[in-house]
């Protein structure tokens, strides 16, 4: 028998590879077990691609709107090849980065499809007929998305995935699922040129948002061409000779493509999971306690396997905590971790207008919360950022427990996404009002503006009218 | 005899406005005077406008770049009539909201020209033939550009002010100082197609900030066609029959233009100072304690007139100080207001590539300090927003006291500007970073640089090659 790892990984993705990376630095050893490249769904199919072609989208609405900054431009074809290009090489060099460090800090990496396998040797992961042993498991496979039964072809109807892989862009598409994934897709078409149908079965589009935030979304996109249906069940869809055919509450819409984009589940599938003790819930997550472990002791699970949001940055976070829980099981670290609370993770949508929250909404906060809406017509930057003629819509929402800490921030408009990490700190650290007055924000930033919201939620609005 | 103003503000720009709004919004009763358009240099010709001139050359540079991301575009003329209606508008709509603002908070606004008086009756500011009398002054005029006897005649030798007002664009240009103003002129110009040397006295660019940042802002302009001049005296300038003729060092280099931005000077001539007795240091700055009271009991300085960083943002926080100690001072107000720290105020400079920084640099924590700096290219966000074939320079420095708290940051990259509202708070809380660690943030941000540069902080480096 060989000498067992101190804690195999099942899955490279986020959670994953922030465990190996981190339970290495700590001295453990570290098996980490994925047939599918270092980096998973978020670094190659989610996040990084998707924001790069947001960003490749922004460009063309940079191109579109230059005139009205005096600057003569004039908007060509897209390319897609060259499109493509471009965000294979961000992921490209970013899976190089990875690559190299994963091999630094000396983990073991095995390129197989494993399983979960527990006996009376404890438990380990089989690959073929290996069985690597380890001290510790953990499960971090993430999720896949959900296709509702609908024939998912990758040329005609895509899930995000293939939607990332196209060669030639839709002249009109069904976006099916107004979550962030949906929305981000159905602002870059737009902003590509594709006629999009963006239907979602609730009543207002991302629905874990501020309301008024959904709205002002709905609104952008509707005036950037989107036909945004709310409240609207789709039936069927099928491939037809020369593109899809959906069923929209009795209605057929025709279109060249349709991205189905309603959810992901947890990828629990084919693991052995049951098998070897480790209880699944009907909603398809892993049951875990308040420290991540699983049913089965010595297996712990991560990320998007755990229920709650869906965020490669909680993944990071989950991977870390186990690392440093595992070290400490195994007498490697004196120091017991905390596992960062779901509440204060920050959620960011890259769609145009772009929205960030972190903490609770106002309604979440309860009937006596306070609320301060401060409107970005009043701040510098974003006049600045405005394209002359556009409508400015941003808006910053902070929300108090009465005459408390500040228990919510959120965030809608153009480039609001990098405000969020102020905000975290906020939210995380439980300031109030009078902490944060004594904070000089720099002019003329964005950031002014959680600074405005900030005084008019302490009773001494500046900039702000009555 | 009138009855006199609880505050009477001379200068209605960043520093005397703020201090009217809240002076008034604490029951005082206000004037506000001043002969030019409230808001002041900021807002009518300094960093509101040049910061929509740089918007407009970044939009220029996306054009140029579009390709590469996949996004046909042709670049066409500029069209400085078309920029100049867009700054124009910013500046408007800003104006427009701050006059709103202070009408709707019953200031009294004086628009003439003023000057200090002080005798047995107390102090007062003096318009024409009328003393408006108060039970406290405050002195906020700003600061106006250094010449060093150029002869500025604002078509060929400008300051900033002529700058931003230029209905055509020179080819070639000579800026004459290396500091915030004549970077972000070197910057945006070269970006808008003007052939620019940059000539700084001093041996590097943006002396205030990291050594390493001002060199990363060198090569950058160097990379965009800047003639960058360092260690280099301006000798002479003389407009010319079609351009200026500058000597720099013994060499004579002609241009179209040339922008005179060596430095402003508190703008104290004129006001009476003297005679009511406000003391002035020979730096021109007027002389304050540490609660911004002059020489002269119940007058008070804020904003560039005080020695100190010349900040439009800290001209606000000097006003809304002192709006606040007034009331106190007053009885109008139970609480007694704390004066920030100018080395808690952060900076930002718009260049491409952006500086922000906050706090103390390496050198000035002292040889003990601890210091990392995280390049950002691991940052995936950073890489999606870099241009294909862009070399990517960006990089977050963070500095401690030794094993203690965070007393410094310092960004320089595209972007990197809003960064500064956490980094802010960071260095005005006192952070260490174990306090930051249990921070999520969010995926691909900018922002998570700032994570990593704290995770190595803390000895635990995630995404960083060791």
């Amino acid at each position: 028998m060989t000498h067992p790892f101190d804690v195999a990984i099942l899955g490279a993705g986020s959670a994953g590879y922030a465990c190996a990376l981190r339970a290495a630095q700590l001295g453990l050893s570290v098996a980490l077990i994925d047939d599918t490249p270092l980096g998973g769904t978020c670094l190659h199919r989610g996040c990084i691609p998707t924001k790069a072609w947001l960003q490749a989208a922004k460009v063309r609405r940079t191109v579109a709107k230059a005139a009205s900054f005096g600057i003569g431009a004039t908007l060509g074809d897209t390319d897609p090849a060259a499109l493509l290009a471009y965000t294979d090489g961000v992921v490209g060099q970013l899976h190089r980065g990875l690559e190299g460090l994963i091999a630094q800090r000396g983990i073991t990496v095995i390129r197989e499809r494993g399983t979960l396998v527990a006996d009376d040797r404890g438990p380990g992961i089989e690959t073929g007929a290996t069985v690597h042993r380890a001290r510790a498991v953990v499960l971090a496979t993430g999720a896949a998305p959900v296709t509702l039964g609908l024939p998912v072809d990758g040329a005609r109807i895509l899930t995000s995935a293939d939607a990332l892989r196209l060669t030639a862009l839709p002249e009109r598409a069904v976006v099916l699922g107004g979550g962030v994934i949906g929305v981000e897709f159905a602002s870059l078409w737009a902003d590509l040129g594709v006629h999009v149908t963006l239907v979602e079965a609730m009543d207002r589009l991302v629905p874990t948002e501020e309301p008024g935030h959904s709205r002002i979304l709905t609104r952008a996109l509707k005036g950037r061409g989107v036909d945004v249906r709310l409240g609207a069940p789709v039936d069927t869809a099928e491939a037809t000779d020369d593109g899809v055919s959906v069923q929209i509450g009795g209605e057929t819409v025709a279109a060249d493509a349709l991205l189905v984009a309603v959810g992901r589940r947890p990828a629990t599938g084919d693991l052995g999971l049951e098998g070897a003790g480790v209880a699944v819930s009907d909603s398809g997550h892993v049951v875990v306690d308040g420290q991540l472990q699983t049913t089965l002791k010595g297996v712990f699970a991560a990320g998007d396997l755990v229920a709650g949001p869906q965020l490669a940055h909680r993944g990071y976070a989950h991977g870390l905590f186990l690392a440093e829980r595992i070290a400490h099981l195994q007498g490697r670290s004196g120091e017991r971790p905390t596992l960062p609370r779901d509440a204060g993770i920050p959620r960011v949508t890259y769609s145009s207008p772009q929205l960030a929250s972190v903490g609770l909404t106002a309604d979440q906060a309860g009937p006596d919360a306070e609320v301060v809406d401060y409107h970005l017509t009043g701040n510098g930057r974003a006049q600045i950022l405005r394209a002359p003629g556009d409508r400015e819509t941003g808006v910053v929402r902070l929300v108090r427990r009465p005459g408390g800490e500040i228990v919510g921030v959120h965030l809608v408009g153009d480039d609001v996404a990098e405000l969020i990490g102020e905000a975290a700190l906020l939210v995380g650290w439980q300031a109030t009002p009078d902490d944060v007055a004594g904070i000089v924000h720099a002019h003329p930033t964005l950031g002014e503006a959680i600074a405005e919201a900030n005084w008019a939620l302490a009773g001494r609005p500046l900039h702000m009218h009555g």
